[in-house]
């Protein structure tokens, strides 16, 4: 650590935030794009797209990893009502859950038992359950300071609820939107149906936190009221889609990888701005840093745009089975998936001596706000390639506004601003840059 | 520093996430009332809900102090056109300066020249400027991770602009925006003329970033392009007005006392969500936030609403005259007046002992990702409170989108994050809690 790295960050800094592509490219990857849901046409463009803007970049080697990927679609815009007598009906906003079977044609209506979570559930019993929708009502815990663990805290309802909900003889279930704020949008995101046969298995949707609020106080005042959802989404068969990958071949150690990078995939809601348009963008800017301010890595250096993290990591997987069958010695993995926003600092998943060594790297990042550096998760599409030795870290930018976007049709390209997204992305490449100059202990 | 002060401040975050009222008064503060320029209908409306809104939390004293205002007013909205040849005009949004005269009707068209400062304006001087409309172009420096500083460094252009170029003959000033952001709102603000006399005075507006880029682009082609800009904006008497004042008297000291407090005015044309309802009500959530966890400070502690913030300063100075003809002991002050955004920190103007006592406070703030704790400047309109012993603090929130939205139409109660705004209540309430109860060195 000396004046050279503070000139080398400093200059990462003020090339990303007076001469940066990032914003530009996810201008281009929201807007002229959009939703790129894995085998989607739109996944392919993104594709398409990037890869031919990495090119542009001067990278080293450009190219794709095929790998087959799952294939949802949510049809038809799905909808829902509360029914206090035939007839008397009230809207309420809901999405499907991704991986969820649709409702027979004409919808699924019953009456509904409200839980506050699995524990609830499986309290319940078939008895109270059977023939009913449940709705998984716990919401996050506002008192977090950080919004993910309160979403870890929550999503067990909606990634299992339908499972579980399914056991006990219910039709359907609908489970309160992961999001903090009251308001209209339904969150989508991933489930599983564990191991429950097609013919076991119950449509599952998100409904919005008002709707939520709405349906909680009628059923205070009715629990016999009526819920239908409507919804025909459908699974097909795996199609091939491709990670991206860039590389910066390194001078002195070419066989040491590090890779920076987000996922390509989004949702099919908004147009995936935060999740993960802005790793995306920030992951490519990286490696133009690297170019663009004549810094010449000793390690080889990639980029890799990794497909289908939202259902079913295939993406994070493949990558890490082929690294691991060329026997290609990775060290260090950075991912930004967790939006957009101000860049705090990092977690790691490391040993205590890289820890030490990131420490104290600490007084460089100090300038620019970057104060936060702790262990934990990284993030899912790097996790495959955990091995001793390798330092994985996550970007932590700044949570509160995180879930107030997550997986909805408010995650778009206006929610998303550049200096915020710039800082991230130079905050990225000086932490790379020091992994590279100091290499992992 | 001991459990019982992790506690107190976890009482503090809980209770402001999870029965706060910060976000509810400021919905009916901007949504309700709305702009609140000194000396106007709504700022007298904001007077009277706030002293009312206090009462109703039962702190031991509310009152009102009189303190008189300057009174501007917009007039008519404004309006500005490039001018490239007669009859072939290009609109631009434009504002008032606040304090500006207004140009005589029919509004004042004349040439253009562009400068990047007061520097750049003298070197041109009288020939080239006798005549012409002045457009300061400077734009805010991008490189800078605090956009105070940039704010710092560009302000000059919009405060003494028009006085300047007044002394060179000028007709009339424009000034960039400041704004980080290209856009099209132009952002108003305080301006002086100096020791101009009414006649010499020239009209001054702000132009939106995105109407400096094309006027800057339309001169390059052409520098002989015409300006028109047309405003009725006029200065009258000064009219009385009003800090509001809360106290809860300290059950030790009651002859100390320490200040928390924000700006009740706001420019005119956002509804000034930021800039300052944010500090009006995470300074009235401080107190509450006493009341509500059963916290009783020993020495006495008051919210000051300051009037005037803006165009004058009245209020802040009011307050700290009236402190000392009263011989009133003021020990630390604090104000919140950069946006409602997640805080970081706080920044310091005390001697050595006291910020070597704040700094081992540190470790309580950091499970609440506080961590930014430095010397610097404070809060316009605790400033005048200023002298030996006394500490004063400003709020520091994160700033990268705050001069997105300062001084301009985009001010809004819809650009707040509930929990950003709650974080800032309960990290102001703990520095004061702190403060209360270690004393001031």
């Amino acid at each position: 650590m000396n004046k050279q790295d503070s000139t080398a960050i400093r200059n990462f800094y003020n090339t990303s935030l007076l001469k940066g592509k990032s914003y530009a490219w996810l201008d281009h990857l929201s807007n002229q794009i959009g939703a790129r849901l894995s085998g989607s046409l739109n996944a392919q463009k993104a594709v398409e797209w990037t890869e031919q803007e990495l090119k542009e970049v001067g990278l080293d080697k450009v190219w794709l990893q095929s790998v087959m990927v799952p294939k949802w679609t949510r049809g038809v815009t799905e909808f829902a009502y509360i029914e206090t007598e035939p007839g008397q009906t009230t809207n309420v906003p809901i999405c499907a859950l991704g991986g969820s079977v649709p409702t027979p044609i004409g919808g699924v209506k019953a009456e509904i038992v409200e839980v506050k979570g699995l524990e609830d559930l499986r309290k319940l019993g078939t008895s109270n359950i059977e023939g009913k929708i449940v709705f998984y009502n716990r919401p996050m815990q506002a008192d977090l300071i950080n919004t993910f663990e309160a979403y870890g805290g929550c999503v067990d309802q909606r990634y299992s609820g339908a499972a579980e909900a399914a056991k006990f003889g219910a039709v359907g279930v609908i489970v309160r939107s992961m999001n903090l704020r009251l308001d209209d949008f339904p969150h989508t995101g991933t489930m599983s149906y564990g191991d429950l046969t097609d013919l076991e298995k119950i449509p599952a949707a998100a409904i919005s936190t008002n709707g939520a609020e709405l349906l909680h106080s009628m059923l205070t005042l009715n629990p016999n009221i009526k819920f239908l959802i409507n919804m025909n989404c459908r699974t097909w068969k795996d199609v091939e889609s491709f990670n991206v990958i860039g590389e910066i071949t390194g001078s002195e150690f070419p066989n040491e990888y590090m890779v920076v990078g987000g996922h390509l995939d989004s949702w099919d809601l908004g147009d995936g701005s935060h999740d993960d348009g802005a790793g995306v963008v920030q992951s490519m800017e990286v490696l133009r840093l690297f170019k663009e301010t004549g810094y010449k890595p000793k390690r080889s250096i990639r980029v890799v745009l990794f497909m289908n993290e939202e259902n079913g990591l295939r993406g994070g997987k493949k990558y890490a089975e082929v690294a691991k069958n060329k026997a290609e010695n990775h060290v260090f993995a950075l991912e930004s998936d967790a939006g957009g926003f101000t860049p705090r600092g990092f977690s790691f998943d490391c040993n205590d001596e890289n820890f030490t060594q990131i420490q104290s790297w600490k007084p460089l990042f100090e300038p620019y706000l970057i104060h936060y550096f702790a262990k934990g998760g990284s993030g899912a599409d790097i996790g495959p390639l955990k091995k001793d030795g390798i330092v994985l870290a996550g970007l932590r930018p700044d949570s509160q506004r995180y879930f107030d976007y997550h997986h909805a049709k408010n995650d778009t390209f206006d929610a998303i601003n550049k200096r915020e997204l710039e800082l991230g992305a130079a905050t990225m490449a000086s932490l790379v840059y020091l992994f590279d100059k100091y290499g992992v202990q």
